[in-house]
């Protein structure tokens, strides 16, 4: 009879328990708060906003909170060095527009959610909530995924942290 | 007497697991290849180099490779926005210079260095190996290791690729 005691110590197995631990994280157990302005914010104060709130890319809303586009810190340094007077130039211009930007749900597996940040080579992702707005379907953005929150996740794991995830 | 079998799936002990497979990936194993610039390069320069390598931070060698500073996109952001001419400038007036900057060795583990990076709130760490330079103690620049290669490892892990980091 093989012995039935260790069985699980293979690498396989460990594999497998590990992939299904992480896949029942949810983007919600791990999200930030989004940091939004809307499209007529000149370039200049996004990156103040940028640089208060310490984030790497903001999101632009129209006033019901749907989300229209993506200015990254990418984006603003690429206009900056074309030496264009960034304090009359609105973010409407250089942004990432709908439907063109990478979002996630808070439902999502927080796998998932990091393979399309590796896949689609972005820093965040908005998370959003499918939102009825003016007879279409829209995106509301009520949170913000960012590798810091993939990396932190991981080091919580890593040391054995992280069960709080596994709901 | 207690069962034997399926001991395992308790959630502690998969934990445990998983932080011990975690434990043995090293830097060297999922480090990329570093970018480097001089002292005098021009900030102008430094971000072309940037947009070149589509990197984050570029590190700044004396030319026997030897680490004195690090310069990131916010760092010259920050700049671009106070109007400088960034053509004359050399990137060494704003780089983090040594021996502030926060750094990492192939041998470390990931977890170490995944945990430097969050902690110190940098995107990426020079992995370095120790020099002698001039007499003294010096790094060598010799890879990089960014929140982008701890999120190509988590999806790794998740989807049960990875198993070959585990030597």
């Amino acid at each position: 009879a093989r012995p039935k005691v260790g069985y699980y110590y293979t690498g396989k197995n460990v594999m497998s328990m590990l992939t299904e631990q992480i896949s029942r994280i949810k983007v919600r157990d791990v999200q930030s708060v989004p940091v939004v302005i809307t499209a007529s914010t000149s370039v200049y104060d996004a990156v103040v906003t940028m640089f208060l709130e310490d984030v790497g890319s903001v999101y632009i809303v129209e006033p019901a909170g749907i989300l229209t586009g993506v200015v990254s810190r990418k984006d603003v340094l690429k206009v900056a060095m074309g030496g264009s007077d960034l304090h009359k130039m609105p973010v409407k211009v250089l942004m990432t527009p709908m439907p063109k930007i990478v979002v996630t749900s808070p439902d999502d597996s927080i796998l998932t959610a990091a393979k399309k940040i590796i896949d689609n080579e972005v820093d965040s992702l908005p998370v959003v909530a499918i939102a009825d707005h003016q007879e279409t379907k829209a995106y509301e953005v009520i949170g913000r995924l960012t590798k810091t929150n993939i990396a932190r996740l991981f080091v919580e794991l890593g040391e054995g942290r992280g069960g709080e995830h596994y709901s």
